[in-house]
Protein backbone atom coordinates (compact mmCIF):
# COMPACT_ATOMS: atom_id res chain seq x y z
CA UNK A 1 0.00 0.00 0.00
CA UNK A 2 1.00 3.45 -0.95
CA UNK A 3 0.09 6.67 0.10
CA UNK A 4 0.14 9.54 -2.68
CA UNK A 5 0.24 13.71 -2.20
CA UNK A 6 -0.01 15.25 -5.51
CA UNK A 7 0.06 18.97 -5.71
CA UNK A 8 -1.76 20.01 -9.23
CA UNK A 9 -1.16 23.71 -9.94
CA UNK A 10 -2.16 25.83 -13.07
CA UNK A 11 0.59 26.70 -15.28
CA UNK A 12 2.14 30.29 -14.64
CA UNK A 13 0.59 32.04 -17.67
CA UNK A 14 -3.07 30.63 -17.23
CA UNK A 15 -5.13 32.90 -14.88
CA UNK A 16 -6.61 32.11 -11.98
CA UNK A 17 -9.83 33.94 -11.85
CA UNK A 18 -11.03 32.10 -8.11
CA UNK A 19 -7.06 33.41 -6.45
CA UNK A 20 -8.66 36.80 -8.05
CA UNK A 21 -12.10 36.72 -6.61
CA UNK A 22 -10.29 35.44 -2.72
CA UNK A 23 -8.13 38.58 -3.27
CA UNK A 24 -10.69 41.44 -4.34
CA UNK A 25 -12.63 40.02 -1.10
CA UNK A 26 -9.90 40.49 0.75
CA UNK A 27 -9.42 44.21 -0.17
CA UNK A 28 -13.09 44.73 0.41
CA UNK A 29 -12.13 43.32 4.15
CA UNK A 30 -9.27 45.62 5.05
CA UNK A 31 -6.67 42.46 4.44
CA UNK A 32 -5.00 44.58 1.40
CA UNK A 33 -1.05 43.02 1.68
CA UNK A 34 -1.71 40.32 -0.32
CA UNK A 35 -0.64 39.80 -4.13
CA UNK A 36 -0.90 36.91 -6.50
CA UNK A 37 -3.28 34.47 -5.12
CA UNK A 38 -2.83 30.67 -6.85
CA UNK A 39 -5.76 28.96 -5.49
CA UNK A 40 -4.37 25.18 -6.69
CA UNK A 41 -5.57 21.79 -6.13
CA UNK A 42 -3.90 19.28 -3.22
CA UNK A 43 -4.89 15.42 -3.65
CA UNK A 44 -4.06 12.60 -1.19
CA UNK A 45 -5.34 9.06 -1.82
CA UNK A 46 -4.42 5.44 -1.24
CA UNK A 47 -3.21 2.99 -3.96
CA UNK A 48 -3.69 -0.19 -2.77
CA UNK A 49 -0.86 -2.21 -4.13
CA UNK A 50 3.09 -3.45 -2.77
CA UNK A 51 4.07 -2.99 -6.28
CA UNK A 52 6.10 -0.15 -6.66
CA UNK A 53 6.22 0.75 -10.02
CA UNK A 54 2.36 -0.35 -10.81
CA UNK A 55 1.51 2.11 -7.72
CA UNK A 56 3.41 4.83 -9.77
CA UNK A 57 1.97 3.79 -13.12
CA UNK A 58 -1.58 4.28 -11.57
CA UNK A 59 -0.51 7.47 -10.20
CA UNK A 60 0.26 8.77 -13.04
CA UNK A 61 -3.02 7.68 -14.74
CA UNK A 62 -5.11 9.11 -12.49
CA UNK A 63 -3.50 12.40 -12.57
CA UNK A 64 -3.18 12.34 -16.11
CA UNK A 65 -6.39 11.14 -16.92
CA UNK A 66 -8.76 12.44 -14.37
CA UNK A 67 -7.33 14.68 -12.01
CA UNK A 68 -5.48 17.11 -14.54
CA UNK A 69 -6.42 19.03 -17.26
CA UNK A 70 -3.23 18.66 -19.24
CA UNK A 71 -3.10 21.64 -21.62
CA UNK A 72 -3.76 23.69 -18.65
CA UNK A 73 -2.34 22.07 -15.23
CA UNK A 74 0.74 20.50 -14.53
CA UNK A 75 1.22 17.98 -11.55
CA UNK A 76 3.83 16.41 -9.28
CA UNK A 77 4.00 13.80 -6.42
CA UNK A 78 5.49 11.89 -3.53
CA UNK A 79 4.14 8.43 -2.51
CA UNK A 80 5.65 6.75 0.33
CA UNK A 81 5.10 3.16 1.27
CA UNK A 82 2.42 3.19 4.47
CA UNK B 1 7.48 40.65 1.67
CA UNK B 2 6.53 36.92 2.34
CA UNK B 3 5.71 34.28 0.57
CA UNK B 4 2.74 31.85 2.09
CA UNK B 5 0.97 28.56 0.96
CA UNK B 6 -1.69 26.78 3.09
CA UNK B 7 -3.29 23.58 3.02
CA UNK B 8 -6.57 23.56 3.51
CA UNK B 9 -8.12 20.17 4.34
CA UNK B 10 -11.87 19.64 4.71
CA UNK B 11 -11.53 17.62 8.45
CA UNK B 12 -12.10 13.59 8.52
CA UNK B 13 -15.23 13.77 9.30
CA UNK B 14 -16.47 15.64 6.27
CA UNK B 15 -17.78 13.39 3.01
CA UNK B 16 -15.58 14.70 -0.07
CA UNK B 17 -17.77 14.13 -3.11
CA UNK B 18 -15.23 15.53 -5.56
CA UNK B 19 -12.70 12.98 -4.61
CA UNK B 20 -15.69 10.40 -4.39
CA UNK B 21 -16.61 11.34 -7.94
CA UNK B 22 -12.54 11.21 -9.55
CA UNK B 23 -12.33 7.53 -8.05
CA UNK B 24 -15.35 6.35 -9.63
CA UNK B 25 -14.26 7.59 -13.06
CA UNK B 26 -10.74 5.93 -12.19
CA UNK B 27 -12.65 2.46 -11.05
CA UNK B 28 -14.36 3.17 -14.98
CA UNK B 29 -11.43 3.69 -16.70
CA UNK B 30 -9.67 0.36 -15.39
CA UNK B 31 -7.18 2.31 -12.42
CA UNK B 32 -8.75 -0.12 -9.86
CA UNK B 33 -6.47 0.20 -6.62
CA UNK B 34 -7.15 3.91 -5.79
CA UNK B 35 -8.83 4.61 -2.28
CA UNK B 36 -9.71 6.89 -0.42
CA UNK B 37 -9.20 10.40 -2.47
CA UNK B 38 -9.57 13.33 -0.75
CA UNK B 39 -9.03 16.70 -3.18
CA UNK B 40 -8.32 19.83 -1.13
CA UNK B 41 -6.91 23.46 -1.74
CA UNK B 42 -3.56 24.56 -1.85
CA UNK B 43 -3.22 28.24 -1.84
CA UNK B 44 -0.18 30.48 -2.72
CA UNK B 45 0.12 33.91 -2.47
CA UNK B 46 2.66 36.93 -1.17
CA UNK B 47 1.84 39.28 1.63
CA UNK B 48 3.40 42.56 1.06
CA UNK B 49 4.98 43.78 4.40
CA UNK B 50 8.36 43.15 6.08
CA UNK B 51 6.49 43.02 9.60
CA UNK B 52 6.76 38.96 10.42
CA UNK B 53 3.75 39.51 13.12
CA UNK B 54 1.73 42.11 10.65
CA UNK B 55 1.84 39.11 7.65
CA UNK B 56 1.07 36.39 9.94
CA UNK B 57 -2.40 38.06 10.97
CA UNK B 58 -3.09 39.04 7.64
CA UNK B 59 -2.60 35.22 6.64
CA UNK B 60 -4.60 34.20 9.33
CA UNK B 61 -7.54 36.71 8.68
CA UNK B 62 -7.32 35.98 4.95
CA UNK B 63 -7.82 31.96 5.95
CA UNK B 64 -10.01 32.42 8.27
CA UNK B 65 -12.82 35.17 6.81
CA UNK B 66 -12.05 34.09 2.91
CA UNK B 67 -10.50 31.44 1.90
CA UNK B 68 -12.09 28.26 4.26
CA UNK B 69 -15.26 27.71 5.44
CA UNK B 70 -14.63 27.14 9.66
CA UNK B 71 -17.02 24.96 9.85
CA UNK B 72 -15.88 21.92 7.58
CA UNK B 73 -12.35 22.86 7.30
CA UNK B 74 -8.62 23.42 8.50
CA UNK B 75 -5.96 25.07 7.44
CA UNK B 76 -2.11 24.96 8.45
CA UNK B 77 0.54 27.58 6.68
CA UNK B 78 4.16 28.03 5.78
CA UNK B 79 5.40 31.43 5.39
CA UNK B 80 8.84 32.57 4.04
CA UNK B 81 10.55 36.06 3.59
CA UNK B 82 11.33 36.03 -0.29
Amino acid sequence: MFKAKVLIKRRPSILDPQGKAAEQGAKLLGITNIKFTRIDKHVEFVVDTDDEEAAKNEINDYCGKLLTNPNLEDYEFTMERG
